[in-house]
């Protein structure tokens, strides 16, 4: 197909795959004239793949490279490929921050994380952030949400095929980066529902 | 206290502090000399707060602007308070997002929600990148994960305090921002765990 049809399909304006040409995010397609090239599906398969990780999921460009890499040529190792996945996906702590509050807690759930990943960062500042504003946490506290990210991972991994290592590296990759924005959104619209339940009085929202 | 004293106990720089003092989100202290001004605990709780809203949550200083304006003169509606909330949140959703499978979850799961509020667009771009990335949802699908997150609102509705708006406002607000990257975190560290589990034969995480 052409660049027009690509650009139809993929639900990407021209200018924009174009870019990802540049930047080396979509492999040339096979020119045809000096001013044409032919894209097929497997151009599509990977336009809609960049599409969804630079939307919702709202990474970098750097981010989506390292992403793809690893989908393109995975490690021999799945725990090697999840831990570089979640350092691709970057992390927003401070480096000084104590990690000490979030490894007990870890400890305690009894889980077997990297003593230095960067979602652990990620746990301690937020820990530090939530005693700092003085919000009241659940009943159970943080234990508590641990455990729920448990049982759900548990669900989880279940959807990770066993039999061919590209689909499986696909699947916990795209399943931790995109399945995000849906659980915030979800629990937002939960928060709202909640309110009008307390707060609404019976009247409808708008 | 003197600016050095505030940014020793609030443990932010004191070029941030003046920052955040030129941009109006923290209020001017008491002004003792032509160059030295007094601060009270009042800016302290109030930088501890910017400074948690500015690191992990990741908002913008117009973001920030708006909640604490919230928080100074909440509106007389709670759930008024929270549309805003979410609005001041904001979305990274497409404008042009198809809505009608939010909708239809959303209906399916009884929630009463704003028909156009952000999270419902946040919502339909995540089902519609899951979607084109082909990634295999768990058994029940988003349904599920809806479940999972009223489960968790219900526990959090039960935190804020019915005697005073102003620790309810506080108290609801914080606890949409602050509470996201603990859920993210925990979640990162729990697919980390399953993964051990999984694929790690027995080795120790290094």
């Amino acid at each position: 197909m052409r660049i027009s049809e690509l650009s139809r399909r993929g639900g990407v304006a021209i200018t924009t795959i174009k870019f990802y040409l540049r930047e080396g995010l979509l492999p040339p397609g096979e020119l045809t004239a000096a001013t044409q090239a032919q894209y097929d599906e497997s151009h599509l398969s990977r336009l809609r793949l960049i599409r969804a990780l630079h939307g919702p999921g709202g990474m970098s460009i750097a981010g989506i490279r390292e992403v793809l890499d690893l989908i393109d040529e995975p490690p021999d190792s799945r725990i090697q490929l999840l831990g570089q996945a979640q350092d691709a996906l970057g992390s927003s702590a401070d480096e000084t921050v104590d990690l000490s509050p979030a490894q007990q807690l870890v400890e305690r759930v009894g889980w077997m994380v990297a003593p230095d990943s960067s979602p652990l960062h990620d746990l301690a500042q937020a820990m530090v952030a939530i005693d700092e504003a003085g919000i009241k946490l659940i009943e159970g506290g943080v234990r508590r949400y641990a455990d729920w990210a448990a049982e759900l991972v548990a669900a989880e991994v279940e959807t990770v095929p066993e039999d061919s290592p590209s689909s499986a590296v696909r699947q916990a990759l795209l399943g931790t980066i995109l399945i995000e924005p849906l659980l915030l959104a979800l629990r937002r619209l939960a928060l709202q529902d909640a309110a009008w339940r307390r707060y609404g009085a019976g009247n409808a929202p708008s």
